[in-house]
Order: structure tokens, then sequence, then C-alpha cells
């Protein structure tokens, strides 16, 4: 049987999965399952209980966590049965990506893994939602993130500024993100130490720009270059890959964090995401998750300060669902967003990054930022 | 009033379209315009008629194109005055745009020119789309595309290969789109070649990918090394920035096209589109079609050829009606593209790139896509 799983306390420990280590993990468990077999016992696969019932904040790390509630599943009940062999076959071929050097997306092991099984009118898999919750409970079952599972999903975000990186698995490819015109790196699904080497960078912080427009408003103004930041481009909430990158820039680099996006709940639940982690990765937040973080806007008080109450939007029902829900949240029990989200769902508006341009095109780069940044105007 | 729009028969012309002609165009409108009121009479603004009814397929050439029908509108009817006001606002913005080399996406143009008309309640615009339109009119009354107005939509699409650009107004960076590990370029939403030069690609051809993910495979395969290629990933339907790109290594550098999407008439349909153009913009065929490109695949005969039935998916409501549509456009009238929407139509399913993992994961870049180049087995 698989040995319990143990809380990893300390990140850098973490970040020290080699593919190996977590070779070792996955055939640990399988090692358990063969030896049930052969006791004649039945097998049984622990992995941690998933949704909000088993996610806790916590507090002192200021990261959101999964609980300590386990499922277990046993090959001999027939409601488990199929899920059993889905596990296995999805841990088997993670354990062959791993050996062989190869990654795949989360599509691809679905397409590779789904057949009929001899004999039998059963599919393995039906759909990908069934491969992606084995995935998940392999992830928690063998305590890592997908990503060191050589695993992804799509890539999404752009990184621009005086970073150079080295893809050590591709040609040893090192480049400066600084240098590649206003388009900037397109950042990978996957960007673990062992494969992408942060060789140098030299900047005061990062930027988390949510919008694609605004992130490329702020390259044409050379915002990097005379603010020495690093610019991110997540293009609405961050995908895994993007957010890894951050985290790592975070964690290795001890770079400060500033995320910069909407003026909504939306925009906000980007932000503590980056910050505090996900709902649905709260067992990944030490791989993901950047507490220190701190959020420049957009704030409806800008639209007071700035004079914008010509160019807000009204929000949309979703919005004000999402902020009821956020009001909830314990890591929003701080007054100053229990302050932000009553006041967006009193005025019931909501101001884009990119109403800024109201003012001037470039006032974003030579006044709301930097005025912000000098006076320390941060929500926490 | 606007000189009569002519059309530029070569592309060669419409390329050369400097921000200097633009502006000039735009002045020239003005021009007239000021004229008319000092005639005291009615100032009139011509554009093209857009929709269906005026796009027409130009079998020679092979792509869309906007057919002759006029719209005008004139400033003292009343149904037209507030268009008219803002066609005048955006109009005169672009131009300030154009003269101090500043770009704009199509939101903030939105932001910039929305305020409150003094001694009024009247806004300029209520919304984001209105000034689109405006944008649209503005694009076809002086014959260019909005890009050539230093405008832009959101970018989306990613870059790799042995192909060295340059950003000619930032900081003439100069940068080799295979030398950036696995996540290669981020394709910028304007890349006009008054600024980004394509200072030399040394491959046979482009292909271009409609999903992120299959991009990534073949990267992580060294696709293009091995095959002296262009990968040009899409994301879905290809944004006007990675149309542009395309289309210029199409025109300037005579490099062949070769389109990669999902089996279904969603991913088809972007094929048609980096092709033949698309109806939306039918009037910048010129400056975005490739009339020459090729299909490579998925289709629905690869289905029986590959053994992929085990993995393909049920079509779903939107893809018939979309197949249904397309059995009738001109562009489509060849036997094999009517044979191809049949079968899609009577066996009801569709087939993704990703399910090629089904056979192994780098069956597509060792076996498939060298296999039917090999044998020039395409669709036209």
């Amino acid at each position: 049987m698989m040995p319990k799983k143990k809380a990893v306390k300390k990140t850098a420990k973490k970040e020290k999965q080699t593919p190996k280590v977590i070779a070792g993990r996955i055939n640990e468990m399988a090692k358990g399952i063969v030896r049930d077999i052969k006791k004649e016992t039945d097998p049984e696969f622990i992995t941690q209980q998933r949704g909000r019932s088993n996610v806790e904040f916590d507090e002192a790390k200021g990261v959101l966590r999964l609980g300590d509630k386990k499922t277990t599943r046993t090959f001999l009940n027939i409601g488990h049965a199929k899920k059993f062999m889905q596990t296995m076959l999805v841990s088997s071929k993670a354990h062959e990506y791993l050996k062989h050097n190869k990654t795949a997306s989360i599509r691809e092991i679905y397409y590779e893994l789904k057949h009929t099984v001899p004999n039998t009118k059963e599919n393995t898999f039906e759909g990908q939602t069934e491969s992606d919750s084995c995935i998940v409970d392999l992830e928690h079952s063998v305590d890592t993130i997908r990503e060191k599972l050589n695993l992804h999903a799509n890539p999404k975000g752009t990184l621009y500024g005086d970073i150079t990186l080295r893809d050590k698995v591709h040609h040893n490819d090192k480049f400066n993100c600084g240098k590649l015109g206003r388009g900037g790196w397109s950042i990978m699904s996957r960007l673990e130490p062992e494969e992408i080497e942060i060789v140098s960078v030299d900047a005061k912080y990062i930027l988390v720009i949510e919008t694609a427009a605004m992130y490329e408003r702020l390259v044409e103004e050379r915002f990097a270059q005379k603010n020495k930041c690093i610019l991110v481009g997540t293009g609405g909430q961050a995908a895994r890959g993007t957010r890894r990158l951050i985290h790592r820039l975070y964690d290795e680099k001890k770079l400060p964090v500033l995320c910069f996006t909407d003026g909504d709940p939306f925009g906000w639940y980007i932000y503590s995401v980056i910050k505090q982690g996900s709902m649905a990765l709260a067992a990944h937040s030490d791989f993901m998750a950047c507490p220190n973080a701190k959020y420049i806007g957009m704030t409806l008080d800008d639209v007071e300060t700035y004079s914008l109450q010509n160019v807000t939007e009204k929000m949309k029902d979703g919005d004000i669902k999402r902020a009821k829900e956020m009001l909830e949240y314990p890591w929003f029990q701080n007054k100053e967003w229990q302050l932000q989200l009553k006041k967006a769902l009193k005025e019931k508006i909501r101001i884009e990054q990119q109403a800024l341009a109201n003012k001037r095109l470039d006032f974003v780069a030579t006044d709301y930022l930097p005025q912000k940044i000098k006076k320390k105007d941060f929500l926490p």
C-alpha cells in the first residue's frame, strides 16, 4: 500500500522533486498495489479529497491548502473498479513519460490511453474529464504537480523584460526576453527548473497584467526599461505555466509581484489566484502562490481619484454573484478588500485597465502606475 | 467630398501604404468635408457596404472581396448625424496616432474618445461596437486595414523556426524565432513592414497549426529543424496579426502555406480564412489571404487511413450548422471539399489533431505529416 502522504513543509524541498524522484514515487505506489494483489487483498489507491469542503486557508502562510481528508479507492468495489483501472493507466503512462523525457498535453494522454478493452465493448475513457480527474488524483497521491509528471495544459501568457532564460533540453537556447521586439516570449505550458533555467534577471519587480492589450501598451511605452521591471501578460486568468513562472521569479529570484487587473470581481479574483492560489489547485500553492504579492489596480477608488466616472461599465450578474462569494472567502477578510467588494456591490460598476486611455494613451505608464508605486498605494 | 474609392489592383501597391500615405488620405477626406461645410452643402462620408450581400468570391484570384456597393452618410440626415460625428472623431484620432507614431488597441481608442458632449447629456459613444463600426467604415473609406491606421485588436499566436525578425521601432531588436527555447515568439497584434522587418527566413514552407498543444508537440519533436519549416500556432481562429504574418511570409518570401487543423467544420473554416479570407474582412484579402495555401489535415479520410475510429468525437449542433453553410459557399465548390463536408454531415463525427496521439505521441511528427507532404496528399 502507498505510504501515507506526508505534508512536505518547505517549498525548497518541493522544488527539488526531480523526474527521478517523482518516477520513484509512482513506482512505490505501484509496488504497493502489486504486493496487495500478490497477498490476495483488495488493492487500495489513496488520494486527497478535493472540493471546497477540503480547502483551507493557511493564514500563517497566506495561501490556500488542501486539508487532510483522504479518499480511498479499492479495486474490488464495483463502483471504484473502472476509476481504479483508469488511475493505473494514467500512472503508468506518466511514469513512461518521465522515464523517456517525453511530455504530453492532458488531451494527448487522454487520446494515448483511450482504447477499447480487449474482448469487451468497454472503452478505457469516455471523455477527457475522466482522465483529467485521474491526473489530479495522481498529483495528490504522489504530492506533486502535473508539470512534474511531464503533463501540461495549454500555454497562454507572454513575458517581456530583462530576463535571460535557458532551455536546457532544447538546443540549450539562451535568450533575453527584453530583446524580442514588442512581441515578447510566448510562455510555455511547462517550465520546470530542470528544463528552463532563469539565468539572470535584472529587475526591481514583476508587473502581472491581466489584458493582452494593456501588456502591449506598457511594452510600447518602454515601461519595463524605464521602471526596471518584468512584464507578464496573462491574457485573463493566468495559465498554469504562467503561474509557475511568476512563482519561480518570486521564489527563486525574490522579486516582488505587483498585479494589475481590471477593476472588477473577475480581475480581483485573478489577483487572488496569483497571491493565495486557487481552490481547484489548493494542493499546489507551494508551487504556484506568491503570498506577498500586492495589488496595484484598478480599484473603484481610482474612479474618483482619476475622474473616470464616464468610462465605467455596469457589473454583470456574474460579477455580482462572484463579488458576493468573494466577500465570504477567508482570504478576502481584510478591511481593504471588504470595502472594495462592498463598494462594487453598492455601485454595481466596474472599471477596466484600458479605461485609463480616457486620460491619455500613455497616462497609465507616465502617471497611474508610477504614482501608485511611489506612494505604495497597494491593496493587500 | 471624398475622392471615389478606386480598387487598387496590385498587392504590391497596397503594401506600400506608408503612415504618411494613409494620413494623407484621411486628410483628403476631411478637407472634402470642410469644403462642403464652407459651401453650406450637406457633408457626405462614403464607405463600402458591408455584410454578405456585398461579399463576392473572386474566382480568378481565389479570394473573397467586397463588392462595389457603397453607403453614403450625410451629416444633416438626423438618422446619420451621430454616426457621422463618431466617424469624424475616429478619423481624427487615427490621424493623430499616425502623425505621432502611436498605436492603440480598438478598446483604447473607444475609451480615448468616449466623453459627454459639452452642454448635453449625450455621450460620444455608448459602447465599443459603435467605435469598432466607425473603424471599419474608415478602413473601407480610405482603402486600408486598421493596422495601417495604427489600430489593432488583441494579439494571439506563436511563431517558431529559423526566421529572423527586426523590430525597427523598438530598440531595433533583431532575433531568431528558432532560438527562443520551446516557447517561441509571441506574435504581435500589428506587424506592418514599416515596423517589423523579416530579415531572413530559412524554410521550405510554413505550417499553420490550429491548437496550441499541437504547436508545442511539433516544437518538442524538433519538427521545424528536421523538416526545415516555420511553425505558426494560431490558437484557434487566427488573430489579425497572425494572419498578416502568414500573409507576409507567403507574399514577400514566397513560402508555401500548409494548414493543419482539427478535422471538423470549425477547423476547415479556419483554413479557408487563411486561404481565401473571411467574409467580415472581405475588403482586406490583399493584406491577409494566401490563395495558394493547401490543407494537410485532419480529414475524415484520415480516420480510416490511420484507424482512428476509436478516437473520433460526435459533431455538435454548431458543427452541423456550419458544415451545411460551408457546403453552399462558392469557395468550397470543389469536389474534394464537397466530399469532405458531405461525409461530415453523413457520419456526424469530427477528429482532432491530438487524436493522432492514439498511435504514438510523436506519430504526427514522424509519420503523419511527413507522409502527407511526401505524397502531396493535400486538400485544395
